[in-house]
């Protein structure tokens, strides 16, 4: 009934994390299977012909093979088009680091500091990361106050490969995009992603960018 | 079970719209109580002291008092603060215009369109919509595809006062930010909205501003 839909609906709050190494001079997001998405995909295919949906989906493992190992990709591309099944890749999403807030004794930057961590292998302070906006996500289903936050690190703070913790489930692949290329890569529609990390490059090229005097591609 | 969380889960793809007035240099954006906010919110008040959730909101009210009518909210201030219950303006957010993708006959851009008129009274040709880009929403929940166009309309599009479908449960109330207030409001954390609200005003700075000569106030 009505309350047991609204129990699974509740989540909690989150961060985000728009993360630059100024190293590499690249961002630093992570790539995710995300179950939603892909049976979402499958959907589509039972109601449209499929053809578009993997034709975009190829096209965005292209775009980024450069920085990324893309080994699942191309095993799709090889198997998939005989399956009913979309290819996994239809089900990757590029995203900014992020988690939940289920910790009430730790302040949203330590969380923060701690997904960068976990999921990207960089170990910042917690006053490094500098608050960018916060706002609601999900309106119609669940309403949960989202805060993004900026992060410099460099090649120094690089303490592990990250990935997330597999024993909680989180299957994560660290993904950099060189800053040259960010604002094409927000704008290309053919690389699934979610509108944080369309926002954050956005807002990076016009408060970032000029302080460290960084050409970027708009 | 498994199975009927998902197909709660499951929504349909949708569309947002940036509508711009060029007679009165104003973007139209739409106001609407939203329930999962306003438990979302309840729910901290029992977690929390509920002072700063409640303190924010008022402010956010008064905010933008000049562009909105504020019935529910001066009703909450006054009979607000003995209540157990968070003010109905803890539930309000400032979003886009937009809508579920829910007629497989129509395009994007006429759903849009159907939309702007709608919830917001303007009447415009579907080729008049500017398709800015698209993205994956709620990616851990929901996943689905949100496409995001920009409007530009008149006075003379005005054909209604909007407000959505009352038979469809919509209480849509339709309200304008000067664009000399954009940037502001976008950045303005009191002011509850959706990280489309804050894009698509920094995309608008960034792409239409210099083309009109438009200045904003960033």
């Amino acid at each position: 009934g009505t309350k047991k839909s609204w129990d699974f609906m509740r989540t909690h709050d989150s961060v985000s994390v728009l993360i630059f190494n100024t190293t590499s001079h690249c961002f630093v997001l992570v790539k995710q299977f995300r179950p939603a998405v892909y049976m979402c995909e499958w959907e589509r295919t039972k109601t449209q012909p499929c053809e578009a949906a993997e034709k975009t989906e190829e096209g965005a493992s292209e775009a980024v093979a450069s920085g990324s190992e893309s080994r699942e990709d191309r095993a799709d591309a090889e198997g998939g088009s005989s399956s009913a099944w979309p290819p996994a890749a239809t089900g990757i999403t590029y995203e900014l680091c992020a988690g939940l807030v289920d910790k009430p004794d730790l302040s949203l930057e330590e969380i923060a500091r701690q997904e960068v961590l976990e999921e990207c292998g960089y170990d910042v302070p917690a006053s490094k990361l500098k608050r960018i906006t916060s706002y609601r996500s999900g309106v119609g289903v669940t309403g949960s106050k989202q805060t993004m936050f900026y992060a410099e690190v460099s090649d120094d703070n690089c303490v592990s490969a990250g990935g997330g913790e597999p024993r909680e489930g989180e299957l994560i692949e660290v993904v950099k995009v060189p800053l040259h290329e960010a604002m094409t890569f927000a704008y290309n529609e053919r690389i699934p992603k979610t509108m944080g990390v369309i926002f954050s490059f956005i807002w990076f090229h016009n408060n970032m960018s000029p302080k460290y005097k960084i050409s970027t591609n708009v």
